[in-house]
């Protein structure tokens, strides 16, 4: 079979640190374009936009979304019209709703419709699955803190609204636990603290449960400096099973099971070219969800404003 | 059959204005208990709380949830063990990923969850339903606009996280829109005034679309005196349709064609007495996922405080 012929939208820095070099890494996909109002690519053909590609004629099989959320419905719904397979950075939109209609459009089109959570492609994630899967769980304890000067220079779009603010990198640790426990989570109780001069949350805690009433709970922070913090704890009948740096690592009472070097992406695209093999599509609204959740439940709070 | 033996749980304004008279106009369905910390009904057994009346024995087939949503999760996951048919007032819980569990524990119990949008049954409903079936629809505009203090007087929990503000009444427009326009509605865009005082809007602005573009705007304020007005208007290539008065009236170009008295409740109980006959569960999550996208994607602004 001859590869996927894939169109980047979006040059930013979760393209270039991730996607370029999971999409040359990956067998059975090769990138043939991009579409980038500011950036452009070596040997690879340039759009503006996603509208001047597909009406250039330019041959592409499927397109991956790296620009931020806020118009990302507008961009897959615009490349699965065109019958183009689609794959959405996380999170997959900047609503919970938009994302039903899409769905459909893949089913009417045939086409591929991915939206990806990266961290759950990260090595730990599995394992702890399948070690949950058996166990009792007594509880859960999600601590997310890290600094968004560092991991998100300059981006303003993350403090909009529909940017998620702190739950942008908190989305991932959703996603991790909505895979790993064996039962679905929901939402009980929410605090969100905005900044005066932000649309979006800096900080926050949450209450979850799941249906065997597990408490669940989360810490967020987007200010944490010094050493950053990406773990998941789970407390079991058969000892504590701690997730950490945002899944590389996995810990059975403090005794390490996988310390691996991070190749999530490489497992997105790996997936993306099986379910465009398979005709399948592979969409998971449950993290955003939560989120929607989440703020829907959350009481708010005033902080002191942000400035990169 | 014999009737359904049903229990009602909470005992509030809700309740007494509508829930009683429809219980008691509707056939094959009768009020045997209910479970009310404070209030009690003549000739009806009475207990504190729903957990008091599972534990007594009292023979019940049913419960009709009329507390506020904040803890109606808990309250229907309860009943569903126990095998009873749940009915839930709307909205039907405090964020939209707690239903998915309830949806799952009806079927695996046999019994019916009836997630009641109570506007839906207005009478103009289907037939604007069946009206723009076949029409082009170019636009649709909602206002509903209604003083707080008059239709929910002294009610602290409708400001606080999960009691929705001005969302409550504006989740019976957004249950309507969802039932009477062909294809599926996302939102794209909101405004959320909140007073300084409380954890719920009090005012809002939505930008919809549905999945062939139409424009669908909505206003919605909590501080209306003089006249109210809970009105949607749909411009489509065979004129005006509006539905005013909460659906209670339907005018083609000004021109009215039901002009009817109020009978929602009464449509519900049937619906909720034919689900269990049928052996069925109605469980529409739509307008409640669309007030979380509002929430998640809405820009904040902080108004006045308000005090009843």
């Amino acid at each position: 079979m001859s590869p996927i012929r894939l169109a980047l939208v979006g040059l930013g820095k979760i393209a270039r640190d991730q996607h370029l070099p999971a999409i040359a890494a990956t067998e059975g996909i090769e990138l043939v374009a991009v579409a980038s109002r500011n950036a452009t690519l070596d040997g690879v053909a340039h759009f503006a936009t996603l509208a001047d590609l597909l009406a250039s004629g330019e041959a592409i099989d499927a397109v991956a979304l790296c620009t931020p959320p806020q118009g990302r419905h507008e961009l897959a719904a615009l490349a699965l019209k065109a019958g183009k397979h689609v794959l959405l950075e996380k999170p997959p939109g900047a609503t919970v709703s938009e994302l039903g209609p899409l769905i459909a459009a893949a089913q009417a089109t045939g086409r591929t419709l991915f939206a990806t959570w990266h961290s759950r492609f990260a090595p730990a994630v599995e394992p702890a699955r399948a070690f949950l899967a058996a166990r009792d769980i007594r509880s859960v304890a999600i601590e997310w803190k890290e600094d968004v000067r560092v991991w998100h220079p300059g981006q303003e779009w993350i403090w909009e609204p529909g940017g998620l603010g702190v739950f942008d990198p908190a989305i991932n640790a959703l996603s991790i636990l909505t895979r790993i426990l064996p039962r679905p989570v929901f939402l009980t109780g929410a605090n969100l603290a905005f900044p005066t001069n932000r649309a979006a949350p800096v900080a926050a805690e949450l209450d979850m449960a799941d249906t065997a009433g597990v408490p669940i709970r989360a810490e967020l922070d987007f200010l944490q400096t010094g050493p950053q913090t990406w773990d998941i704890r789970v407390e079991t009948d058969a000892g504590d099973l701690t997730l950490s740096s945002g899944g590389a690592k996995l810990f059975h009472d403090g005794r390490p099971l996988i310390d691996e070097r991070d190749a999530e992406y490489a497992g997105i695209y790996r997936h993306f070219v099986e379910l465009i093999a398979g005709g399948a599509s592979d969409v998971d609204v449950t993290p955003l969800a939560l989120v929607a959740d989440a703020f829907l439940l959350g009481r708010r709070s005033i902080v002191a404003p942000f400035e990169y």
